[in-house]
């Protein structure tokens, strides 16, 4: 997959597509990943990129004519027509569905707003808008970076042998399970025992349950489009009426069954 | 703000931090950052932070004693407590409010996983658990990275004169007006007249409407807790009967009034 980005700080990018699982998938040809200098397609002393808003207001917005160039200038560099994303509070909110359509495309083009906003005239060039979560950041890159991260994790080759996108939270609609590695007992406290039984069908059912319950206690609304057996339903519906109302902001985290 | 991150990819921060409106935040000493490698808190000659999962599967999961040294090391190095955050999809999804709370804390520690995840009992030490959104990334820096963002412009001096963190997507509970800026007409789409009105009070209603209709046509779930008059929901409610039901995933996005 080819994937561009155009921005006005290319430099906060190649640091974390070289680090790590992005790193090695891309020394392996899973992907490739270029970022662009928004002010390499302006025409003025000052590579100006913003101006004011009309009707007044505070900030700078992204004029529209820079995008428009670097997105035309940028997609006719290769044959293939890239899938042009926007980012913006107003988009589509990313999910693992999102990323998982996202990892078809073969090239996926990302422009990068800062200050303000952008000119809304800007966003005819959008094939979609991706919204990364109800917060507000200083600019695009971040999500840039998330979607590319969540997208190229899917990506055939990108987790290596050891890893696996199949057995992960809203893979099955569901939070993940409690994992645990050695020591066995740490600071006083243990791993179930189930875990050290060598019981295949028992940690399958533990796991199962784990995670049943963790959705059940810390996100029920995820409940509602998961696929759940009668014994499973039951199980939830205890879970759910023993958990205390969800603060809208907690701290709780899933603790161990 | 003192904000901490505890990582084993240190090297992908110091370039967002440096960047763009958060570097000019941070020489202006509204926050520092400083990003720590975890292999610092191991004992062996390989530097490990991973093990194989108790009870089979795929992956590594990170090792709770090199999270417990680290934090207990890193948070003992200042007089105030920090107020420590894990992330994972199973913690509370990270919204603009949970930003403006974190905005009051003196000092943030995040701790970031990779891998498969991390030993559940690691979570002990967490006074918070931040999900980013539904999908899954291959570990918390970017997380890490989109929080501090979001909570470093709501800091007092960060966003300067210029900018403003008032007038926003999701400052009111509404997404933001469409904006626009020179030149007034650009291959063919012309700015809202009203905009280069001079009519101060037009324009602000037009762009309180636009924030009501985009509000209602791309995002209706976000109406249920802002604050209308009855005129504002007689407009909301022509516009939702107006939108054709939203796909769940749709490339649509905020047109002009």
């Amino acid at each position: 997959m080819r994937i561009e980005a155009i921005t006005v700080i290319p430099q906060v990018f190649e640091p974390y597509v070289t680090a790590s699982i992005l790193g090695r998938a891309r020394k392996a040809g899973v992907f490739s990943f270029e970022a662009y200098d928004l002010r390499e397609w302006t025409h003025d002393r000052h590579r100006t990129v913003d101006d004011a808003p009309f009707g007044g207001g505070q900030g700078m917005l992204m004029k529209p004519e820079p995008i428009f160039e670097a997105v035309e200038d940028v997609a006719s560099r290769h044959a293939e027509r890239p899938h042009v994303v926007f980012f913006s509070p107003c988009g589509t909110p990313f999910t693992q569905r999102l990323a998982e359509r996202l990892s078809n495309e073969e090239r996926l083009l990302f422009v990068c707003g800062r200050y303000e906003g952008i000119d809304e005239r800007a966003y005819a060039l959008a094939d979609e808008v991706i919204s990364l979560g109800d917060y507000v950041l200083t600019g695009g890159e971040l999500a840039a970076l998330a979607v590319t991260d969540a997208v190229v994790r899917l990506l055939p080759g990108a987790l290596g042998d050891e890893m696996s996108a199949v057995d992960e939270s809203f893979s099955d609609g569901l939070l993940e399970y409690a994992q645990y590695t050695r020591p066995a007992e740490y600071r006083g406290m243990a791993v179930p025992d189930v875990l050290l039984s060598g019981d295949h069908g028992a940690v399958d059912r533990w796991r199962r349950e784990s995670s049943l319950v963790r959705t059940a206690k810390l996100r029920p609304d995820l409940l509602a489009s998961a696929t759940l057996s009668d014994s499973e339903r039951a199980l939830v519906e205890r879970a759910l009426a023993e958990s205390a109302p969800r603060a809208e902001e907690g701290g709780e985290h899933g603790q161990a069954l």
